[in-house]
């Protein structure tokens, strides 16, 4: 099989856990966001409870940042890795009755922290779902990607 | 506060896990969606890996199913419940360089499947992400949503 | 080893989890609290946030449930069981600075959920210590205890 | 929001992992304690197995230090940390029908050790109380808390 | 593909947790057993060991006991389900150095526990190799095989 | 207690997590093999689905590999670390109808891999029994041994 660059395949096919023990230990970043659109009489509820107890979003910010911790568990080839810092921003979009999810994750390690920020915000945007699917159960949610990535041999990429 | 319909919260705002004692065991199914679009270089590599050793699908496969079994792990306020059944289909979509996944969950239980189909969904896209990034940062993951559940006292919904 | 009625344990001296195959499934339940005691300035910090984002509460009573869900993964001879319900109510006791914590866990099982409420409660009060301990190291967790259980053979029992 | 001193918010109010990021790596440890008290014929059946097979105290030891993996699991904003070593007194107060359980972790690491500390004492305390609840439902576990922390740059803080 | 009784494939080979959902709640049980070969000066000192506190064998069965309950983390196709309980035998052979390891298994499920009591006995076999390889990395694990199954539609099964 | 050498336990028998806070963080590798013997007809059945979509060697390998991940989950007093790689190779030895697995785990760390290699090796061979189980309840799963190790103070050991 010639080598096409995806690295997480050997010469032979077989899946790895790519060897990063030639790397650097850098400081890495990386920003991920998620899109959660739904029904408007289910924003104005999201909404509405904002900056009360029974929050979606603080549950959902919470579920994130778990949920960044577990990413080595989720992504089969995903190495672990420890985290400096994770966070989740949430802007409440009324005239598209969308919610726009940024998370942000860094680490000082030798491989990157991409699939910890992805991890966290489709996480975050999965427990809005739960959390509103009693009323809603047409919610998309869309656009999950990466926005920026720094720190690494290969330097910063930004969308 | 006035009850708006999002069983999460208690009269007072509080999370909790809603009671589901009261319901009956039932048979319950759900199928979910997602999407990966990616660059067309980067779609001919996943094809071309297709039916050999080094399937980027097929380790998305597994990610999903194994995902699944972890959603009350990552969802805060989902019941603990165990699965039937857990299986995605995927189908690759040339004219838009898009991966469509499919995931179906069945279960006999007081609960339904859809946040464990939706998890299956979104893991095994983000595994997707994570077997191509060395090659194509700028992937994006979209349309993660429900398009049918069965069972329960709710019954049937479909897209 | 004369038997002592630690069941925990086989007749020599072996660990084993006890075999609820010959029991019924029930409804069980089980009411556990904690307390936590603080500074008064301490006490205060987590008052005024109260019904704000940045609740301590909030935070806890997230972690509490999600700890229940761990409690079979903690407490080594325990029986992995599903769970109808969790909730946890906080009580701001001004006078003694002191926050008290009740947890509920129900289930339809065979076996009880005593160590689920248990866990809730001790997750809970750990978390508090968590989110403040930048300003205050010298918080005491105290009185984790049962206060009620029902269901199952052994019935009803209540502090 | 005034700031007052709770670091796991944002200014906002939002929920975060502080960024340890620019900490330097150094050598934490940190001592927690925890109490078990019982009926007196509990105690004694407790110390009656004591270097013993069957011995409740060698369980909860173990479940002490495993919890002690688990503590970013619990926790929600905890950092997850690699751990140097853990370990677990135990000491049988015979005339207040007492356990008094101490735990020990330390860590190479960014941040501090004081979560899994209190995490292995108080997963401790509640083994001992799932060994022993089959014949004394009304244990207590009490003075969750910590003796000791040092390393770090807030150095050294003792009870 | 012509089927070939490989369950956990469907018709066109992609992996599926296969659907139980047909199936009845029947009581089922699994016995497994492992084995681990070690140098005749390590023999010795675990024996030397047994009845007290250190004792290797009692680290090993609490492993196997918890690893029983990770059996379908670890088991990419494997349903989670509950467990009726679990209990290790360890018989010490001097004349050949070796400590042969049982586990047996047993839940009300709609499908088996064989993997369950053979992940017991493998964890518990890990457990003892850890425990002792600070003086003897030569030991040799071996013989992990099913020597039992009963209940469900397959019935019983005898090696 | 004399002093036997079984590094984890305390002088007094307790179990504990050795410190290895003092020793250096060096690159550390470890490789180690298990096999998986079956009847000649299942033999010919996976050998016959190797490089085709619904190879049971393609599923195993992700389970190694995600099992060396969750090696400090199940082995009591094993350390949790990071892994730099893992990687898993299988040869079918067609005249004994067996399966010979390979597994390297490496990492930068102050303790050894040698307990991920063996985790991986394991959980290897657990997945092939599982996936073949439906026709062959019979197969054996044997010699999980240590190969090899290098790195850190003890240096290297090799069978």
């Amino acid at each position: 099989m010639a080598f096409d660059g995806l690295t997480h395949f050997d010469d032979e096919g077989g899946a790895h856990m790519v060897d990063v023990g030639g790397k650097e230990v850098t400081s890495r970043v990386a920003v991920a966001a998620a899109t959660v659109t739904m029904a408007a009489e289910t924003f104005q509820k999201v909404k509405n409870r904002q900056m009360k107890k029974g929050d979606v979003i603080e549950v959902a910010r919470l579920a994130g940042i778990t949920g960044a911790k577990r990413t080595s568990d989720l992504i089969p080839l995903c190495h672990p890795i420890g985290l400096d810092s994770v966070s989740l921003d949430f802007d409440l979009v009324e005239e598209a009755n969308r919610i726009d999810i940024r998370a942000t994750a860094s680490v000082s390690s030798r491989t990157g922290v991409e699939m910890e920020a992805l991890t966290a915000a489709s996480v975050a945007a999965l427990t809005i779902y739960d959390m509103c699917k009693a009323v809603d159960r047409g919610m998309v949610i869309g656009e999950v990607k990466l926005l920026l990535k720094d720190g690494g041999k290969s330097g910063r990429w930004e969308r």
